[in-house]
This record gives structure tokens, sequence and C-alpha cells, in this order.
């Protein structure tokens, strides 16, 4: 049963690796493709401020009439730069700043996995260890006690790090 | 008075080449930024396309709520670059190219101008001999009649190409 276990929680272990791999890889992924598209919407902002500039500079030359529509026009338009710099923050805070976290939260999460896959060995070792004690020697109650408590502390330390 | 309506003409001729030279400006200005302003915009639908490409790729590996929530947001963010696309080619097709037709339009004009000019100069230097050849020989009918004539003629070619 024991044993049946320790294999229930080896595909366990494995599994978790794989996620913390997955995220990894497709999160590093997604970060910068987002931050790609954060700086090419920058962009697309420079340069439509450019285009507001250009519009009132021509407008100054013009009659009145069109002066006041190129005006206009160049006024929403440089309005359109606003919303489009106030999207270039809130994805720069919401969006790239957490997803780049990842990297230091999957960093943990490997940390923990090997700490966890070390107490395992460790525990297996024991377990052999307990087992190869007990054929050679069935009637040796104090060796074979002494094992089963120090493999018990093992589980309980496996537990906690859990 | 002949004189005062040429000078008004000259007036109206620098206005002229002073307006062609303005539009020529910036309109060239103004068609170069629109195009950077195009390109920027379809570069930034390129790398939203990749976002999708790689959300949906992430999706299939997770799961199934989480999966359908991040295919729905890619199949929405998808529409919206459609909407880019639509942009792009309306731009192009609307603004960038109606302008760059500007370049032929306004070399058409100058020549106009430069044939004007031509014309004027011609009318100018006739006007001058007349007067010289009337206060010369004030009795002479003959060749100031056959001057008059053809300045006319060259009158009414001026009106033609104006």
């Amino acid at each position: 049963m024991l044993r049946r276990s320790l294999e229930n929680r080896d595909a366990q272990t494995r599994q978790l690796q794989d996620a913390v791999t997955n995220v990894e890889k497709h999160f590093g992924e997604l970060c910068q493709i987002f931050a790609a598209y954060v700086r090419k919407t920058a962009r697309l902002r420079d340069k439509a401020d450019l285009l507001v500039n250009e519009i009132n500079v021509y407008a100054c030359t013009e009659t009145p009439n069109l002066k006041q529509g190129l005006k206009n026009f160049a006024e929403e338009f440089a309005k359109l730069q606003d919303y489009r710099q106030a999207e270039v923050e809130r994805l720069e805070a919401k969006v790239v700043e957490p997803l780049k976290a990842y990297g230091t939260i999957v960093k943990m999460k490997r940390d923990d996995l090997k700490a966890t896959l070390t107490a395992r060995n460790r525990e297996a070792k024991q377990l052999t260890q307990l087992e190869r004690t007990r054929q050679r020697n069935p009637s040796d109650r104090h060796v074979i006690v002494s094992f089963d408590f120090s493999l018990k502390k093992c589980f309980v330390r496996y537990a906690v790090q859990k």
C-alpha cells in the first residue's frame, strides 16, 4: 500500500512538473508577444501624433473654413491618441507586468518541486532499506521499529513541504 | 489700364504659384505620414495575429473551462484584427492613393502656370513695343493697328489657357 501511494505521488509530481513547464513556456511566449503588441501600439500613437502636428501646420496655411475643419479633425484625432496612450499604459501594467511576474513564480514552484522530489527519493530509499532489513532479519524488532519511525518522520516532512 | 490689369494678373499668378507650392509641400508630408501610419497599423495587426495564434496554442494545453474562455477571447481578438485589416485597406485606398495622386496634379498645375507665365511675358513685351512705336511715330496707323491685333490674339490665347 505504501509503495502504491508512492507511485501515485510519483505520477502527481510528474503532472505538476509538466504543468509548470507548460506555463513557463506559454506564459513566456505570451509575455513577449504582448510586450511587442504594446510597443507597436506605442509606435502607432507616435506616428499619429506626427500626423496631428502636420495637419495643424497645414491648417494654418489654409482658408478659414478649411482651417477650422482641419483643426477639428486634428483635435479629435489627438483625443484618439490619448486613448491609445491609456491603452499602452494599461496593457503594460495589467498584462505585461503580471505575465513577467510569472517568471519568478515558476522558478519558485520549480524549487518547491525539487525539494519535494528530494524528500520523496530519500523516503523511497529508506523504504527499500526497511524491507531489506525485514527480510534479512525478521525478528530484529529494534532496527525495524527505528526505521519505521524515521520513515514516518520523513512522511511528516513531506506532508509539511506539500 | 492695360498695365494695371497686367500687374493684377501678375499678383494672381504669384498667389497661384504659392498655393501650388504650399499644397505640394504639405500634401507630400501628409502622404508620407499617412503611409507610415498605415504601415504601423499593419504591423500592429500582424503582432495581434501572432498573439491570437499563441493564445489558441496555449488554450489547447489547458483545462476545458479555461480553454473555452481563452478560445473565446482569441476569437474576439481575431475579429478586431479583421477590422484593423479593413482600416488598413480603406486608408490605403481612400487616403494614401488620393494624396499620392496630388503629386501628378501639382505637376500639371505647375506646367499650366509656366505656360501662362510665358504667355504673359510675351504679352508684356509686345505691349512695351506697341507703346514705344506709338510714341516714336504717332501717325503710323498701319504698324500700330497690326501690333494691337497681335496683342489681342495674345490675350485670347491667355484666356483660353486660364
